[in-house]
């Protein structure tokens, strides 16, 4: 089965998230509003087992921490996504670490790890251009404690089911 | 905040299930392929707060089962629902007493719980006359192993996100 890792923000950055979402993201059925923390693969049952017992061991030393998103970004041209972005990033970059590491190990990866929550996803040029140029000159102040992960499957329809919450209890 | 207690089944259930959702539940698109144990209701922090430790409880002494499907039933003309029904209800109606027990004990509920994995609802007589019409002389054979329950929120566009998993671990 495919299995990923994610962090759900507070309802309240869901909300404004699925905003923009409902009319830009193909995905706003398939998964609630969340940021990836590692990318789907393909697991065994022995494989998953590795992974449950990996992310107890992990969450179990990481702290609840706080993220703020401060602004609107983009990852295009590679890709058409618009995405609320993290003033500091550091704390989900140490948490990607942790989680990808051991069994978890990534092989080599197509892109670097940018924390983001995304917002609209495989926009046309134009759509994106517009989204962008009305979003981008604001400043936003939000702010999700996060304070546990989460580890989903998909099924066969491409929608994700909760498998596992990992609290983050260091 | 909105919260309900669910039990994914495995799968190959989904994705059984997913085949007539997709056409005949307007939820499907709001959560997985599911199995209710408690329905949806309004909670503080504070209640939020004892039902976590609530559930921690009564999952900690509750083991591990297997359900059996073996037939699609209908709760017409109280309601227009079709679902996957299960051969035997006493471990599903065990867990649903455990969990609406202490701080979860429910008020006067409408309805007598039915353990139940819904593939159709809100629909019009004559579909479910259809679709029962055709699947009710089949008969099903599809067992699913079930060691843990998750308790889900509910964002503002309806759809449901995980809040925490709970390992029947007794």
């Amino acid at each position: 089965m495919l299995f990923g890792i994610a962090i759900f923000p507070e309802k309240h950055v869901q909300d404004l998230a699925n905003s923009w979402r409902r009319r830009h993201d193909p995905h706003y059925c398939l998964i609630p509003a969340h940021m990836t923390v590692r990318e789907e693969e393909e697991w065994t049952d022995e494989q998953l087992q590795l992974a449950v017992e990996h992310l107890e061991k992990i969450t179990s030393a990481f702290p609840p921490f706080s993220v703020h998103f401060n602004r609107v970004s983009s990852f295009y041209p590679v890709n058409n996504v618009l995405y609320l972005a993290l003033k500091e990033t550091a704390a989900m970059q140490k948490l990607h670490g942790d989680v990808c590491s051991g069994p978890l190990t990534n092989g080599t990866s197509k892109y670097v790890y940018t924390p983001h929550l995304t917002i609209g996803q495989n926009m046309s040029a134009e759509e994106l251009h517009d989204q962008y140029g009305n979003l981008r000159m604001q400043t936003f102040d939000i702010t999700s404690r996060l304070d546990r992960i989460h580890l989903l499957y998909q099924t066969d329809n491409g929608s994700w089911t909760a498998y596992q919450t990992f609290l983050l209890r260091g």
